[in-house]
């Protein structure tokens, strides 16, 4: 299996990319990786080895730039080349930790969609309190979506969830603002009726923002813009209550030596809420699976990703998900 | 001022809400309250004072029942008869920990929105790492919201900022998945629109739901939809974070040591996330106050709530509102 890298995205890029790279040719037997990037920013941390080949790339996309012009202009950018030696059949699959949008970009317009895939989603896996997790789509790829995509975006994740996560029959969850069938604005009582008809997939009902770190689905499907401000209203509320944490557990002497004491458990609670432990997001509904690691990866963090991307290759989930699309019959264009 | 009370509704009803109007009644000399609920489970609880009137009723609103057809059929049901009360002219203000559904179409058809409002607004204060705190509206009274609406929730919650809050020249931000003001979804580029044009609101650009309880606005707007999903997901991880803090506490013999001497900072730390101590949630866009308690309300939690809407009567944010919205030139209604 081969894996293309980005190696210049990334707060901590190349050097954290390279080592976590580093470390997944290690473990993993029969990975090969294509690294993108600075050949001579890339040479003090990589360790040689002959299923790894640095291709050199001077451009690179920043975080600031827009996304869409940034891949149609910058052509020989670590990232851009990075989806071309995919779309080329170079590599298989693609890992970077680069500028989100961009990556969706050239995600959609050089790696390309699935025939019969409406919209691509990105997928990440977030923690829940009994340290499974689950997988979230779509995170933002697609702000103003429609029913019959949350109804792809419930198979593509059941399909991952199955093939990449080993779970068996893996339960959908609807993002709603209440349990009942009936909740909800228009697009999430379309979704409901629509994911209540299709039998392959494993549907639980509506499921609650409050409810998902315990666990409430293995699959959770919504609309891009909502996915995107529950993500991060999650995230800043786990930082901020972490913050006010350390702060209380700083403010005296008593309170540090108590804090003290409570080391193992407090680092081991922080862990459990670290998601890049999970993997990158995905981004599902590409011809080849294309996994965007968290920005501010670490080693670990981009092994992960890059172990994921390894895993929804070997899984063929690209091809999963086609054969799923082609065989789902949309409710939608039969009622309409 | 004279307020009414539902003393029926919430987890603990009626003891603690009546428990906290005979706080609120200790502490305001001139509050009146006409207490509506069941006298033989109200009399045990109640201190006697000349300013404090019990309305006997049996029929209760239950948190399971379909809201708009409770308020239609159970017409002596205590939340009913209080909200008529209200709408009769015999009080000022009301306060229910009952049902959000019922009390949001017992405020709608009953108390009634004020001319050129288009829709009510749920508006609860939330708490900031700072102690601040913020107003966010709509939570969920409205799911499938127009621009034109978020433009009349600024301007309600600027006013309740105001004169409630006592916030000179509060800062409102629009909920958004980016700061850029190309960001987000139809509805809320279209809003971002609306608001930049308006003189009257000191707006500060898009805000990201990660960065709520850093205070990143004093008023925050978004549609019912997007509001209640980011209202439960922030109550749910940090209702998560702290039961994981909570076992990690009692993990061991050496963590349950280090927990006892950290014990006033950890309470400390859960207060300041205590959104109760900012009182309910406000209905806005009805003709007098309407304040929605918690379900799971305290004393304190009602005392908090029967206080703001005796604060929101005194200031008569209704008739600030309906002269704002008479003043407020509608920008789409020019447009098109």
């Amino acid at each position: 299996m081969k894996i293309a890298v980005d190696a210049m995205g990334g707060d901590h890029a190349p050097k954290e990319i390279i080592l976590g790279t580093n470390q997944a040719l290690a473990e993993i037997q029969d990975l090969e990786v294509l690294i993108f990037g600075d050949e001579n920013k890339i040479a003090p941390h990589i360790i040689p080895n002959s299923r790894v080949k640095v291709i050199h790339t001077e451009e690179v996309i920043l975080g600031t730039d827009e996304p869409v012009r940034a891949v149609r202009r910058k052509k020989s950018a670590s990232m851009v080349m990075m989806a071309q030696a995919v779309a080329d059949g170079e590599a298989d699959a693609c890992v970077s930790a680069g500028n989100t949008g961009a990556l969706m970009a050239a995600g959609l317009f050089i790696v390309g969609r699935i025939d019969g895939i409406q919209r691509p989603a990105l997928a990440p896996t977030l923690p829940t309190v009994d340290g499974k997790g689950f997988v979230m789509l779509d995170l933002g790829a697609n702000v103003d979506a429609k029913a019959e995509h949350l109804l792809q975006y419930a198979m593509m994740g059941s399909i991952y969830a199955e093939k990449v996560r080993g779970m068996a029959r893996p339960r959908v969850g609807l993002l709603n603002i209440g349990t009942e069938e009936k909740k909800g604005n228009d697009l999430t009582k379309e979704a409901f009726q629509l994911l209540s008809r299709q039998k392959d997939i494993h549907f639980v009902g509506n499921v609650e923002s409050r409810d998902l770190l315990n666990g409430a689905a293995d699959v959770v499907v919504t609309d891009g813009f909502t996915g995107n401000m529950v993500l991060k209203a999650i995230e800043g509320t786990a930082l901020s209550v972490f913050s006010m944490l350390k702060s209380a557990l700083t403010s005296s002497l008593k309170a540090k030596i108590g804090a003290g004491l409570l080391k193992s458990e407090l680092y081991q609670l922080k862990d459990k809420m670290d998601y890049t432990e999970y993997g990158g997001a995905g981004l599902f509904g590409l011809k080849a699976p294309v996994v965007k690691a968290h920005g501010s990866s670490n080693a670990n963090a981009f092994y992960n990703a890059l172990k994921q991307a390894y895993t929804m290759a070997e899984a063929n989930v690209p091809l999963k998900i086609a054969e799923a699309a082609n065989a789902m019959s949309s409710p939608i264009s039969e009622e309409e």
